[in-house]
């Protein structure tokens, strides 16, 4: 069983934690063949926390956790927290694969993303 | 003359206020036709501030500021903070058009951005 998180910040505004779910929501459409489950964690202020959510899917069965942060910039949660945290989830579940991918940068998709943006005014 | 600005939050990690100005220097292929001046602005610890990038763009003759909000989410910093700065510049520079976009968030480009993420492992 593999499982996919998508670490974000994290906010006092609820509106702003829901509108990450729902892009977790639309991943199911576009990742669901590949993950078994995909869920919203979050590194601060908004629950669930990374832990909590990498338990939740080693409770579920899930043999490899792939940790998406979804931020846009490598600062120092991307560079050291969350990859602290990540590190210690790995010594706690020796017999679960946890890996991180890297974060949302530059890309050519985030140009044409920006540009749509633009355009929409 | 028109100008862009990319608002992001800003790091003590210059690396990360690099690879946002990077983003920027790659929009400039991309807008490059649409847009005179690209530059990128931090709401917080870095600079130049959102106030100092706008009154650059005045001074070097822009009639219009486009402002995008490079941020997943919107949380207050997209809701309130960003707003009001841009609505103290409006009232400074009358003469100025001053527009704030929408932030990057869910969209059809964002999740085939994630998509190859995962696929790069």
């Amino acid at each position: 069983m593999r499982a996919l998180l998508l670490v974000s910040h994290g906010s006092r505004r609820t509106q702003s934690n829901e509108e990450v779910n729902q892009v977790c929501e639309q991943l199911k459409e576009e990742l669901g063949e590949s993950f078994d489950i995909i869920d919203s964690v979050f590194l601060e202020i908004a629950s669930p926390s990374i832990p909590e959510g990498i338990k939740r899917c080693v409770v579920a069965g899930s043999s490899s956790v792939t940790i998406l942060p979804y931020f846009l910039a490598a600062g120092r949660h991307v560079t050291e927290d969350i990859p602290a945290i990540v590190a210690d989830a790995s010594e706690k579940y020796p017999g679960v694969s946890i890996s991180l991918t890297r974060h949302i940068g530059a890309s050519e998709g985030m140009l044409k993303l920006i540009s749509s943006i633009i355009r929409q005014g």
